[in-house]
C-alpha cells in the first residue's frame, strides 16, 4: 500500500483528496496536516470523513511515499521542495509548479518563485497531454480547475491546426472553486440567485492555458479568458470560441463531422475524457473525474465552439491529483477514480 | 455474480439503483426496463450512466436473480408478484409491500391492493429493525424515504418507553423525492428560493411510520406528520418531537446523557446509522447510505427532540434496497455502499 | 416629510430599510451610519441602492425625526437611549427592547441590559397585537423574524383558548436572517444543497414568543422552538403544533371550519396578515410586508397545525419597522409598503 | 387612467406585467385573459397577485386602451392584429413584431408570419435606440430578453465604430426565461446545481441582435451567440467580445478610459441603463427595470469585453413593455418602474 500524505487537508481540495484516497484500493492516508485544526480528528472538521480514522497534524510525519499539497501558492513550494529533495513523490495542487517561467509566475502571483531551480523538474500534470512525463516525474504541478477544462477543450483544435489562435474562453464556475475561506464573494446571500463575472483584469489561470496551448502550436495563442461565478457548489463549464481557418474544411457541414471525428480520435483511449454526442452539463460530472467535451461549428460565422464540463474539485483538483499519483506510482490510471457522477 | 434487474429504471430511484449496482462488486446489472425509453441505451437517457452498458427493455428478461421495482404503487405489485412466484428475490421500492393491512393500503392509496395474499410474506425492509427477516425474505417492501429517517429517529425512544406516544414529525425533503415526473410542484422557478408545507391532509408515508413505531410499543402512537419541500435536490431531515415520560429520568440534565448513550447503544453495531455528537446536516449524507441521528432534550419543556438526516435517493430508496439485497443474498451488508458523502 | 435616520445601514436589515424608505412617499432618508463604511456613498456598498443619494456617516447627525437602529443587541440600546431621551422616535431592530424582563434579557443574551429603566416605555412592535401602544410609543422594539410569524400564527388560537399551551414551533429560515457577517454557517458551499437544524439548546427568539403568547392567555405556554436553515436567501416558514382542547369543538370536521373562520375574523382588518385558503409558500411574500397564515386541523390526532410565512427582511425586520414608524407618526399604516411580492 | 389589457396573463411575463401595472399610478388592469385559467380569479393562480382584483377571461373585453400580449409567437400576432386595426395601442412580448424581414421570421420560427403587412408599422421596442419611433407607434415588438442586454452592451461600440464586427456573445440566463411550461429542462432536480449550454445550433434571439446591431453600422455584424442556463430563477448576464480596431485608440490603456467615457456619454440620459464602475451582478437588477453595463478592455489581446445584466422578466420583458407603454401614451417613461432591486 502506498502511504499518502495530504498537506493542508482542511480546505475543499484537501478534503476531497481524503474522500477519494480513503476508497483507493492501493493507497492509505498515512498523514494529514492543517494548522488551524491540528490535534483534531479529521471527522470533527469534516463529518462526512468521519470514517477516515486520522488525526490532523501540524507537519507531515516521516514515511509517506506520496505527498499532496493543497496549500496556497508559495507556501506550497516551500513545504514541498524539501520533501521532493528527500525523495517523496509530490503532487502540488497550488500554482507553484504549473508555469515554466518564473517571471510569468512573479507577474501573476506577485511574489518571487520560492524555488525556480525546481521548475524544470516539475511536470504539468495534465495526463492527457503529458502522460509519459508524469509517469516519470518526482514533482507534478497539478493543473488549475479552469485550465484543465479549457486546455482539453482546445487541444485537438490547436494541435491539428484547424483554428486561428484568436481564442476566447468564457468560463463559469461553481463557488467551491473559491475555497473554504470566508469572503463576501462566497457569502450565501450574496451568491445565491446571482450571476457575475469576476477577475476582469485577468484570471491567474490564463498563463497556464496560454503556456499549454502554445506548446501544441507554432503560433502563439491570443487568449481572452473571462471567468464567471454561478450559484452552485461544484462544476466548471468552459465555452471556448475560435475562428476556423478558412481552408481547413471544404464546407461548414463537413467541418462539423470532421471535427467531431477528430476530437473522438484525439481522446479515443482516454479514460477520463469523453467527447459527447449531446451538449454536456456540469452535473454529469458531479463527484467524478470526467471531463466532457462537445465541439460544435457555428456554421453562420465559421467559428468553432467547444464546451467542456468537469467537477472543479475532482478532475479540476483532487481527482486529477490522484490520477497523477497513479501514473507516478505505476498503478492503473483509473484506480480509485471509477465512481459515477451522482445525479441528480 | 448476482444478476440484478431494475424495473422502471427511468425514474430517479431506478437510475440511482443503476449507479450503485454498477459499482457493486458482487452484482451485475443484467436487465433494466422502462416503457417510454425502451430500446435506448441507458446512457442516452442518463449520461452519467453511460458506462453502464445496457439497453432499456420493455420487460424484464429471464434469468435475473434479484429484481428491484421502481414502478409506481399497484403497477409495482402487479409486476413483482409473478416474479416472486417464479422464485426471483424481489425488492419493491413502491409502497405496495410496506403496509401489513390491505385496508390501510386502500385508505391511503385509493385502490385495492393487487395482491393482499402476498402481504404476509413481505418484509418491511428496514434492516436496522428487521434484519433477520429481511435475510430470509423473498419479497421486501423497501421503506419510504421519510419513514426511514423518522422511524430510525424514534425507534430507540419508543422501544425503551421513555416518551409518551404523542409524536410530531416535521419532515423536510429535497425535490428529487417527488421524482422525475413533471409538475408545477417541481418546476424550477416555483421551487427555487421557496419553502412550503405540502400534503397537509396527511402524507402517504404516515401509516408506515405508525405501523412500525406501533410494533415497538404497547401503546399506539399518535403521530402528526407534516412534510415540507426545501429548495434542494437531495436530502431529508426529520425533526421529531415527543414528551419525555415524567418519571423516565431523575433530571433533565441526566436525561440528555442517558438518551445519547441509549441511542448509541441501540445503533452500536449498525453500519449505516450514526448517532452524531453535533447536529447533522443533510449534506453529510449526500450520495451515501447513512442515516445520521441526533437526540436532544429540550430541558425547558421536558420534550425529546430527535433530528435525523439521510439522502432520500440512497438510504431513503436505492441504497437501502441494495442493503436489503445484500442481506437477502447472504452478502456483507455494506457491499457496494461504502462511498463517502460528496461534500460540499 | 419625515426625516429618517438608519443606524448601521451596512447589514441586510439596514439596507432593506433604505430600500423601503427610499420609495416611501412621506419619508426621506436623512442620514445613514455604518462604521466600517463611513465616508463611502451608500451605492458603493450596495449597488442596488445607488439611487439613494447619501453618504454613510460615523454617527447619526442632528435633526432626524425617526431613528431606526440595526445595530447588534446592547450596542443598539446604547446608541438609541440618548436619542429617545432627546425626543427622537425610535425603532430598534435589535433584541434590546423586546423583552420586558431584564433578567430574561441577561439569561438569553449573556449581558446586562444597558438601560433596563427604559424597558417599560418600550412597546413590542407587533402592530397586529399592540397597534394602539405603538401609535403612542417613543420607542419600539421591533420583533424578531421568527417571532413575528410564530406569534401571528398562534395568537388567535391562544387568545381564543382552543388549544392547550403545549406548543411546538418548527421554524425554517433563509440564510439572510443570519446577516451579512461572514461565517462558515453562511458560506455558500456549506449551505447550498443542504438543510440543518441549529440552536438546538434554545434560540434567542424563544423568550419573545413565550412572552407575547403568555400575554394572550392565563396559562403559561410551554413552547419548544427549533430552528432550521434552508438553502435560500429570504423567507421564514413556521410550522406550529398544539393539541386542541378536547371540548373545544363538537367534532374535528367542525373544528376545521370554525378555526379557519376564527382566524379570518381575528385578522379581518389587518392589511398585512392574510389567512390563506391554500397552504402558503415563502416566495409569495418575497420582498413584501405580508404574513400569510394557514391553520389546519390534524383530524387523526386532534392537533392544530398552523403554517405561517413571511419575508424575514421585510415583515420580519425592515418592513415591520416602517409599519411601526407609520403608526408612530400618524401616517396610514401601509404607506410605502404596498409592493407586491416578486414572484417567481 | 389608462385601461390596460393583458393577453395570456398565466405565464411568467404576463404575471409580471400584472405585478408592475397593479402599482402603476396611471394605469388600471382592466382585463386579463388566459385560456386554461379562464373564470378563475387571478389571485387563485398567482397568490402574490391576490390584491389584483380581476377575473381571468377567455378573450380581451372591449374598451382597453393598451393591450399587452404574452402569447407564444404566431398566436400573438393573430390576436393583436385585429386590436391594432381597431385602434388599440399594442405591445407584443412575443417575437412576432421584432424582425423586419418575414423571411427571417420564417427561417427561425418555422412558420409563415401571420401578418407580414403589419411589420413595417411595428417598432422594435428598445427605447434606448428607438425612443422616438416607439412614442409614435401603434404596435411595438418588445425585444427578447437576451437581445435587450446584448444590444445595449454592444450598441455604443458598434455605432462608434471602435470594434470590428466579429462579435461573440456568451449569454447566461436564469430559468424563468424558459417560462412556466413544464419540461425536463426546467425540472428542479435537473437544473439545480447544474450549468449547461443550450440551443447550440442557434438561438432564436440571434436575428434580432444581428438586425439591430446591423442598423448601427455599415458593416454587417458576424455574431456568434451561445446561450447557457444558470441555476437561478431570474437574471441574464451577457458577456460580449469583439476585437478593437487597431487604430481606434492610441494605446490600450487609453482605450479603457475612452471607452468607459464613450459608454457613459452614450447612456447619459437613460433612466434604465447604467454604466457601472464595478462589474455588475444580475442580482443588482432583481425585480427592477435596469440594464447594467460594464465595458472592459482586455489589454493583452486588444479585445473589448462588455458585460451586461438585467432581470429577464422586467427589463427583459414586462418592465420594458411598460416602459414602451409609457412612451406610447405620453407618460413619463419611468412611471411605475421606479422600484429598487430586491437585494439580497
Amino acid at each position: 500500500m502506498i502511504r499518502a500524505g495530504i498537506i493542508n487537508v482542511t480546505g475543499y481540495a484537501g478534503a476531497e483528496l481524503a474522500r477519494i484516497l480513503h476508497r483507493h484500493p492501493e493507497a492509505d492516508i498515512a498523514c494529514v496536516t492543517g494548522r488551524s485544526a491540528a490535534g483534531r480528528r479529521l471527522g470533527e472538521v469534516f463529518p462526512h470523513l468521519s470514517d477516515v480514522d486520522v488525526v490532523i497534524e501540524e507537519e507531515l510525519s516521516n514515511g509517506v511515499d506520496v505527498a499532496f499539497s493543497a496549500l496556497p501558492h508559495k507556501a506550497s513550494a516551500e513545504k514541498l521542495i524539501p520533501l521532493v529533495e528527500a525523495g517523496v513523490r509530490s503532487v502540488d495542487l497550488s500554482a507553484d509548479f504549473r508555469l515554466r517561467d518564473p517571471a510569468e509566475f512573479r507577474e501573476w502571483y506577485g511574489v518571487e518563485h520560492p524555488g525556480p531551480e525546481r521548475l524544470e523538474d516539475a511536470v504539468y500534470g495534465l495526463p492527457e497531454l503529458h502522460r509519459g512525463q508524469v509517469a516519470g516525474a518526482r514533482l507534478v504541478g497539478n493543473p488549475g480547475c479552469y485550465p484543465t477544462g479549457a486546455i482539453l477543450a482546445l487541444a485537438p483544435a490547436v494541435k491539428e491546426g484547424i483554428i486561428t489562435p484568436d481564442i476566447i474562453i468564457d468560463g463559469k464556475s461553481g463557488v467551491s472553486g473559491a475555497g473554504r475561506g470566508l469572503s463576501m464573494n462566497t457569502h450565501f446571500s450574496e451568491v445565491n440567485e446571482n450571476f457575475k463575472a469576476y477577475s476582469l483584469q485577468g484570471h491567474r489561470h490564463l498563463p497556464e492555458i496560454t503556456q499549454e496551448l502554445g506548446l501544441l502550436s507554432s503560433a502563439a495563442p491570443r487568449v481572452t479568458f473571462l471567468t464567471h461565478l454561478a450559484p452552485m457548489t461544484r462544476g466548471i463549464l468552459n465555452s471556448c470560441y475560435a475562428p476556423l481557418k478558412e481552408d481547413a474544411f471544404p464546407s461548414m457541414r463537413q467541418a462539423q463531422n470532421a471535427i467531431t471525428e477528430m476530437y473522438r480520435e484525439f481522446y479515443r483511449d482516454e479514460p477520463f475524457v469523453k467527447v459527447t454526442a449531446a451538449p454536456p452539463q456540469t452535473k454529469e460530472t458531479w463527484g467524478n473525474n470526467l471531463c466532457l467535451i462537445h465541439p460544435v461549428v457555428d456554421v453562420r460565422t465559421g467559428r468553432l465552439m467547444v464546451i467542456s464540463c468537469l467537477d472543479n474539485l475532482v478532475k479540476g483538483a483532487a481527482g486529477q491529483a490522484v490520477q497523477n499519483m497513479n501514473l507516478m506510482m505505476g498503478l492503473p490510471e483509473t484506480l480509485g477514480l471509477e465512481s459515477l457522477a451522482v445525479y441528480p
